[in-house]
């Protein structure tokens, strides 16, 4: 179960997802000038990061969008980025967020679980419904691969659909969340945990304290920190014990060099720094909870 | 505006949306046997249905999953796909349901909207709100494109999310095609339809009138037919006087080499008949509403 290293992972190096949003802004200009093609210079940057984060961090969460944007040399840097990160023996979630019907579905399991752009986990949509995360269920079952279905984002407009409050009181969110938990029922690993995981994104505490008890068997991706507002006390509360979720940053980190006199030339080294007190800050926020 | 476009190719052609979910499967084997690369052989299969089906259809619709699943040599196919689409001065659909946050949202809107992906429209799932839908509008506003949101999808598990009953009594699809509605109300060209669509699937006669008198001024895609079980008489009810929405069929058409003796070498021809076919019958059935 993918679960079960991700779980390994975090109580190894703690719980910060790097995230690779890499655009190509975020290149220290002397860098990005090194490289003709543009995705030969995000690919180098993203390998930099990674070996320079990979032993305080989880895992890697690869935004697609960062890449396709850059059409197919984009691409082809994502898909190096990919085989980079497994490479390495660390975890490649694919921020993907997917959502279509069967025979749909079944194609983009086999683009993002096999060949080149190969995942251990992908990020999935339910507004379709749960027809359109079961074809994915049998790459959870034999190819050691996950899921992280949004649930609650923490975008503003999350409300717009998320929050409707349906006849029984209970929001679309908290339904989707239900179905989530049931569906990633089969799928529990050793620690406790289902490969069948879900995005939450860091809000307030009363929400993270009711998602973090309905969902005892849900792993989530916590979106949300840093740049986007989430302290290291509100996330402490999507996890238990410190583990059971992870907590992705990427500006924060990818640009931590900027706040560095000299920072460009050692923007490996400043991304490293930034992981490490990311981690020591949401482990402290974990302590923090105990008392 | 680019649904003035689209209503003008409907008028012209009928409403028949040509879907290129273009598997390897669907090619006559002794046509792919003629190219050594997956990508080239798609690429060419594609052309030819375009040449063939292009004087009896509206526009094409491309799903990106199944040329993603490829890996880049598919991504070229389906980039070259959408580049012949346009050249031909024909509507390219880019169905990729993206559904993410500001930032993400236009980098995919640069991704589908600029460059070698260049699409006319792209689908987009709502669940994360509407300000993922938000980002796409100054594409809508200053060139010339156009947006089909879900509202509500014809596969069995979109009772899901999208049935789920408000307080309101109203279901959760409907408050998303009010939302939908209200956003394209600025971007209204001059037969009365919005370049913001909604992706509405044939369903039941009283659901489609609903939708189709409470959403005056959106127009739809209709997916759902023939493989998927929708007649002309059901998808006739999601037309306004046979305009304001395009029904896609992609099976019945990339297939309909298989129903036919001899078929595999004229496997073009085929598409093209039977885009006629499917076009007559839904002005059969537009004219049958009538009386």
């Amino acid at each position: 179960m993918i679960v079960d290293k991700l779980f390994d992972a975090v109580a190894a190096r703690g719980p910060v997802c790097v995230g690779l949003d890499t655009s190509l802004d975020y290149l220290p200009p002397q860098f990005r000038a090194q490289f003709g093609d543009e995705g030969e210079a995000l690919f180098q940057f993203n390998r930099r990061i990674v070996d320079a984060t990979m032993s305080a961090s989880a895992c890697f969460k690869v935004q697609i969008a960062f890449y396709e944007a850059l059409g197919l040399q984009g691409l082809r840097a994502y898909a190096r980025t990919m085989q980079y990160i497994r490479a390495k023996g660390c975890i490649a979630i694919a921020d993907i967020k997917r959502g279509d019907i069967a025979s749909t579905a079944q194609m983009y399991a086999k683009a993002h679980f096999e060949g080149e752009f190969e995942a251990d986990y992908v990020t999935l949509s339910p507004y379709m419904g749960m027809d359109s995360i079961e074809p994915w269920l049998p790459w959870v079952q034999n190819h050691e691969k996950g899921l992280f279905v949004l649930i609650r984002t923490s975008n503003p407009g999350a409300v717009d659909i998320q929050y409707l409050e349906q006849k029984s009181g209970a929001r679309v969110y908290t339904e989707v969340a239900r179905r989530v938990a049931e569906l990633g029922a089969p799928y529990v690993g050793s620690h406790g945990y289902s490969s069948v995981g879900g995005v939450v994104g860091c809000t307030h505490v009363e929400e993270a304290q009711a998602l973090r008890q309905q969902l005892a068997s849900v792993f989530f991706l916590v979106p949300g920190y840093g740049a986007q507002g989430g302290t290291a006390a509100d996330v402490a509360l999507y996890l238990k014990d410190g583990n059971g979720g992870i907590v992705n940053s990427s500006r924060g980190i990818l640009l931590a060099w900027k706040k560095q006199q000299d920072g460009a030339a050692r923007f490996d080294e400043a991304a490293g720094v930034e992981t490490e007190r990311m981690r020591d800050n949401i482990r402290a926020a974990v302590e923090a909870l105990k008392t």
